[in-house]
């Protein structure tokens, strides 16, 4: 089976980056609580949404991530059973190119260059099954689609949902 | 009809900057010509080799390539008339990730961020044609493949041949 894997909000935890950099940034003291049903800009007052927007195109935003719990050893092991490849839509941001390359270096090792796609439209991926946190991904992909829960997407009922990457291992392996 | 478009030997002038490289590393004259039926590091003495194998790990390797003949009108012409996506296996090379973004930002302004592709293996790709200088990645991709000439690949008989960007517009416009 070939899987295709998003890396923010599925395996690297953008969403807390954008919390963090605010609440530095502004004094502020949000958490993903305060968020459900919203994209992070979304929360914050009107005069801090430009900032906040413009948070991924700068350096630094995809160093050093937060690892999205269990999914290394989920991953590892479901890498062992099918044909996983890591599917980004990075191309957006390139200053995060290489910055989310090296971040697979440090923490997805086992997940060699050949098994990694930065993209933009994810509908030309061919394959059995996509992980992702965006509907516009899901919605376009041919295979089996699952939607990894995150806060923006709470409200979502449109896809298979798998909030966890034990719940994804129960479910594959 | 969905078409993706290989980026080196395709669009962009790799093979040449092999050649200017090392000729300036080695005070060599080599040219093109010289290197029929070969990948450029075949051509150098054994001792040269490794240096040039390294080449396209090296910062600054991808920038201010040279672009392929008529390669632009083409595929602007293309993109007005079908779904164009440039797939480039760049993921080997991380220092080329932004390298490349950057480029195609310059000389194909007119292929957004959605559709461009840095990947590692193309057989996940799902579309009707790729138009590229590795048989590797046309021997697996289910579509229909145009081999385009290459220094390296003039002995190869396996694909449909394409020489130029007007060969190219001949076929498909």
């Amino acid at each position: 089976m070939i899987i295709f894997v998003d890396m923010d909000e599925v395996i690297a935890d953008a969403y807390q980056r954008h919390i963090d950099w605010y609440n530095q940034a502004f004094d502020g003291d949000f958490t993903k609580e305060d968020c459900l049903g919203k994209e992070f800009w979304q929360c914050v007052p009107d005069s801090h949404q430009k900032s906040v927007r413009a948070h991924a195109s700068h350096v630094g935003f995809f160093k050093d991530l937060g690892v999205m719990q269990n999914s290394q050893e989920v991953l590892e092991q479901l890498n062992r059973e099918h044909d996983v490849y890591i599917a980004s839509a990075a191309m957006q941001f390139p200053n995060s190119l290489k910055e989310k390359s090296d971040w697979l270096d440090e923490h997805f090792p086992f997940i060699p260059w050949k098994q990694r796609i930065l993209c933009g439209h994810k509908h030309i991926l061919k394959g059995d099954l996509l992980i992702d946190d965006r509907s516009y991904n899901l919605e376009n992909f041919k295979g089996r689609s699952l939607l990894f829960t995150s806060p923006h997407n709470i409200e979502n009922n449109d896809f298979e949902r798998v909030s966890s990457w034990k719940e994804i291992a129960s479910l594959l392996l």
